[in-house]
């Protein structure tokens, strides 16, 4: 495939980044050497800025990887190899460093960590000590764990290692956030809301399936090394349901990203996208719901009804209170941006918009929900509704905003988990345990997805056929997510054998499932090339008839769809049917007040990304056809009132076209075959 | 001046201020309540999680502080008004917080301060404290000074307001940076080197001078008081001078938000700017270089000419360190976007521009140079060389992004000095103390505006005149970089005292100063709606000879300029003549190596912002017009390439003006005043 040409840029390319990688270990090494001068100050304030100098120095080695990260991907990019990842690259570099941290940088013994010899018989959260008069305040950090510190000299000689660590509520507190947020953000609504109830069956019942046959395998797993006399300490019940749950979230970040640049069905992408999205929501939830999990007697671990009556109320009460609390902050959001002319100052919009979504965080965590749920249907609720109310020009700002943490934060992390597999501390790798945990979490996803599909299929208008499901088993890669979940709490010994554990299911599911995405592909025999816009879900139609009754798959989603359009589009934004045709006469003051003057005038402007799911002037008539529409001057408008670019897309859809979209999902008509599918179909 | 309908309208507004007021404020104080219920859970997880609670929620104070901000803010540029700024706003809903905070919201107390009995003969960093069987991590926070820890029990009852008190690193190390960074990429720089001469007399000798006069003044303030008895504690020179430096970085972002508005005249807009800019880092260094000035006897705090040379020598080396590494990292992201091509790629360019630019605080701090320093110079070089290589695309991205950083910072800053009034528990308000340091600081700003001014219009073409200078000594704001720096240390009564203080003379200048703008402008007859494509200078030049010399005021500019234009760019950027051209024939592989196609296509094009500052085809050969262009043929082209924008904008101007252009700032020769001159002056 590669001519002579090709093989010597490939060459050239390889050497360069062979130069960017000497040229920024150099930099890296020379970097942690200058900034670990083992000065002996007396004082404080030299040590304080000694650490600050230190902590700088640390960091400074991960923006380093970063960069140089990026430039290989642009590498990359430009040569077109697709078999790498930016987020696999980054565990490379991040592996490379962590082997160099370990094994190649000595670092002088210092003196900052002592032990002190007195007893208290507490742990309060800030400590005053006396140091010969003086008084110092110190705060809690955490507990440590009893085999962290068996001998403290071991604990000064790996302070290099132990600066290096970031604190674990980092990654939950701020670098998972953005990720999720902007996923919640760029979530395809159309294909999303088309598949939605698929979706939210692989999210939520797939999770808790894959979640259970996880642990009762992991538990077949343990139980088996416990008569063997492999396992070094304690490995409950619950142990490895929280193992099963934190390993269901999956991040097909990689495999998205092929999928987009190849333009792969738009189904297949929503499909696996959107159980992605939502099944970390679950898989954060599920296990904290199972950390909760305490029967009466303390650490009896056994089977409790009371207990896991609580646990499944704490899972639906967190989950809910959540989901509520990210949409409550998006309606407001919302809401502020219609009622607002904020619109005209860009700058105040964006940092609004920043400001709410970020609040939607906070709130969650002071309220002792948890924010990165509440963050992903903030998302959601942004994309769908505020999104609209914005000028362009925000549109563009928090668009790239978001893609630009988003990215900052999954590669950080991605290098971190590198990174951490040589200076983690307190590794327990056990090779049973490990092929246990592979064949389980493989086990899993099959579980997970091949019994739903079938399901699915029995009521789904456009089945999902047999290659997509192999697809999606595929491409049930760990990420960010589990990643963040497992290093949060490594005190314990089963807790550290599962980081470890889970450290390889990430490596290997990212570098040989996300690196063999192109070949899958092929492989499945899965379409690539579909313009979004162009495919209309024909690719799913395949084998089952398209004469369709009301009764077809989306009912869920014509519920949902109606209520939307009719009442929450037209009070959240701009668009919609105006209120005052919709809502009974009754509420006449209130649809006046809350529906904007330009509802009257766009009143079947096709405007936003819905735009194929919105149905055409004739079927809305129908919705609300018994309610004389009350401006009927601005309504007469509505003809000629279609924005240029809907009127362009609709000229090259052709008038068949648009009835057969606003039809074949709501309602009953026999539509035959559009006369391009075939040419479309491989 | 206000219509019957303005009133209207602005009573309106007002109301719903008043609303917005009362929702947030409720909404804040449930959140605080809520966030901090006296669970005495014995575990250290449910204490870390509380903490991480009441943290959530304190953030989320400010976050909707800033949301407030932003709303109302919009409501006041939505009505125009003028007198004040989203700063000043900031501050006043940080009072109210503080207010409500200080004596609303009663706390129950609690145990997490617990004062340890034993004695350790160090401070470590790192502390491990075995309580009852376990070992639990502590890291240094800092010394508490003896008279904040007077009663314990004082202690625990401030636990609420020492909650929303935030580590002062964060202002130097979080908000700061982008704050600056943004600065220094935004210097509108065609003016910006134009003035650089003046500019930077204003910021090194004119902050010098400040410093050294406030540090004189208080010097006899601070012995007045402590013959009157009026000092609690010990003050000393040094201590005095410390003060001068810090309160001596003006901050007129107020001002030059309505500058901006108002279009007032570019070059008064270029000083001010420009000097605020630089003398915040003159400041930064010359604060540290006092507090690193020690005498051999210890705390003696005489004169000692060693410890004077060994202060002068840190002042030189930590600037001039950081401008170096500032440039740097600068010219580094210039060479790799120049050379890559990275600009396919909008989104990796973006993340690698941030990055480079974070990595020269990082590396900054690492090293011991002070990082607001780097990033001032990185910003600069970053605008003037790097954003020439980005895509448009990403070139918006990144203004765009700063900006947002820019503001955030900005107004989390000033909402945190309105708060921290109130909220902050060692203030120190001596009336005598006070009253001296705004009179130090009102003659430290004369002593430096108007010598320097009356020297430099000894040697400037453009005078500066009376007005300006007014209008300069009025603009000299304090802000985020004097609050930043004085709440940094506020560990002795002099530092208390001095932090009281700048934090009254941020208020009174914000507020007095800031919102006095408009009258000031009007008052001092200051021209505004001046468009500065247009404006060329002319207003400095009323009573001063137009017919110029070679030996005119630019000399400075016209030496880099030329260097600049010859050699710097063409190395950095696509744009300038080719190097082929301007390097000495030895160095052709060299410049053949260096030089971008592009430069031979577009050696006489007026690409960036400087562009009126460029010379003219014919004023360039001046320069190297003794070596031959060794690209005849694309040099031919040079007639017929210019940009159609900058064709356009010569066309508009006439030959006449860009002659003129050309010509008053670099080569002899007599033009007459443009016909236009007298209709565009007041």
């Amino acid at each position: 495939m590669l001519t002579k040409t090709s093989v010597d840029v490939s060459l050239r390319a390889l050497r360069t980044l062979r130069l960017l990688v000497l040229v920024s270990l150099c930099v890296f090494i020379s970097v942690s050497a200058a900034s670990s001068p083992a000065q002996e100050g007396d004082d404080t304030e030299k040590k304080a800025e000694e650490s600050h100098r230190q902590d700088s120095a640390d960091l400074l080695i991960f923006i380093l990887l970063l960069t140089l990260t990026i430039l290989t991907i642009w590498l990359f990019k430009h040569r077109r190899f697709r078999f790498l990842h930016e987020t696999g690259l980054a565990m490379i570099y991040g592996l490379i460093v962590g082997v160099i941290l370990r094994y190649a940088v000595q670092v002088p013994r210092d003196t900052n960590v002592v032990p002190t010899g007195c007893f208290v018989n507490a742990s309060p959260a800030t400590l005053l000590v006396n140091v010969s008069g003086k008084l110092y305040e110190y705060t809690l950090k955490g507990e440590i764990s009893s085999n962290e510190v068996n001998d403290v000299n071991d604990l000064k000689d790996n302070e290099m290692l132990r600066k290096v660590t970031f604190d674990p509520e980092v990654f939950f507190n701020i670098l998972l956030p953005p990720i999720i947020f902007h996923a919640g953000y760029s979530l395809k609504r159309r294909h999303f809301f088309r598949n939605m109830g698929s979706i939210l069956a692989y999210a939520f019942v797939g999770t808790v399936i894959s979640c259970f046959i996880i642990g009762l395998l992991m538990y077949g797993c343990v139980t088996l090394m416990k008569h063997l006399g492999q396992l070094g300490g304690d490995f409950f019940f619950t142990d490895c349901l929280f193992f099963g749950a934190i390993v269901s979230a999956t991040d097909p970040v990689t495999v998205l990203a092929i999928f987009h640049e190849l333009q792969v069905d738009v189904d297949l992408y929503a499909l696996l996208f959107g159980e992605s999205v939502l099944n970390d929501a679950v898989a954060v939830v599920l296990s904290s719901s199972i950390v909760a999990y305490q029967p009466q007697g303390d650490n009896s671990h056994t089977f409790e009804a009371m207990a896991l009556l609580k646990s499944l109320g704490m899972f639906l009460g967190v989950f809910s209170g959540s989901f509520s609390l990210g949409v409550a902050t998006g309606i407001v959001t919302a809401l502020v941006t219609k009622f607002t002319k904020l619109r005209d100052f860009q700058l105040l919009e964006t940092a609004l918009f920043f400001l709410m979504s970020w609040s939607t965080f906070l709130l969650a965590e002071a309220c002792g929900f948890t924010g990165v749920v509440a963050v992903l249907f903030c998302g959601i609720t942004q994309a769908h509704y505020t999104f609209n109310n914005l000028s362009p020009e925000s549109q563009d700002r928090t668009k790239q905003l978001f893609e630009l943490l988003n990215f900052l934060a999954e590669n950080f992390i991605f290098s971190y988990m590198g990174l951490t597999l040589f200076t983690f501390q307190n590794h327990v790798f056990n090779p049973m345990f490990i092929v246990g945990a592979f064949l389980a979490v493989f086990v899993g996803r099959a579980a997970n997805i091949y019994p739903l599909s079938l399901l699915l299929n029995l009521g789904r208008f456009n089945k999902i056929r047999s290659n997509f499901q192999h697809m999606m088993m595929f491409a049930g890669l760990r990420g960010a997510m589990t990643f963040a979940l497992s290093i949060r709490d490594t005190a314990t010994y089963a807790r550290q054998m599962m980081f470890s554990t889970n450290l390889l299911v990430v490596f290997f599911t990212v570098w040989v499932c996300g690196g063999g995405t192109t070949q899958m592909l092929s492989c499945q025999r899965i379409r690539v090339g579909v313009d979004s816009d162009q495919e209309n879900s024909m690719s799913f139609a395949d084998g089952s008839e398209r004469r369709s009754t009301k009764q077809e798959s989306a009912w869920l989603f014509r519920i949902w769809y109606n209520f939307d359009h009719n009442y929450l589009k037209p009070i959240l934004t701009h668009s919609g049917p105006p209120l005052t045709t919709t809502l009974p006469p009754c509420c006449g003051p209130l649809a006046r007040f809350l529906t904007s003057p330009q509802a009257y005038e766009n009143e079947c402007q096709l405007k936003d990304d819905d735009s194929d799911l919105i149905l055409t002037d004739g079927d809305i008539s129908l919705t609300y056809g018994d309610i004389t529409v009350s401006t009927d001057a601005t309504g007469a408008r509505t003809s000629g009132g279609l924005a240029t670019d809907d009127l362009d897309r609709e000229l090259a859809y052709g008038d068949h076209e648009l009835v057969m979209r606003g039809t074949r999902l709501v309602l009953p008509m026999d539509d035959s075959e559009p006369p391009f599918t075939d040419h479309l179909r491989m």
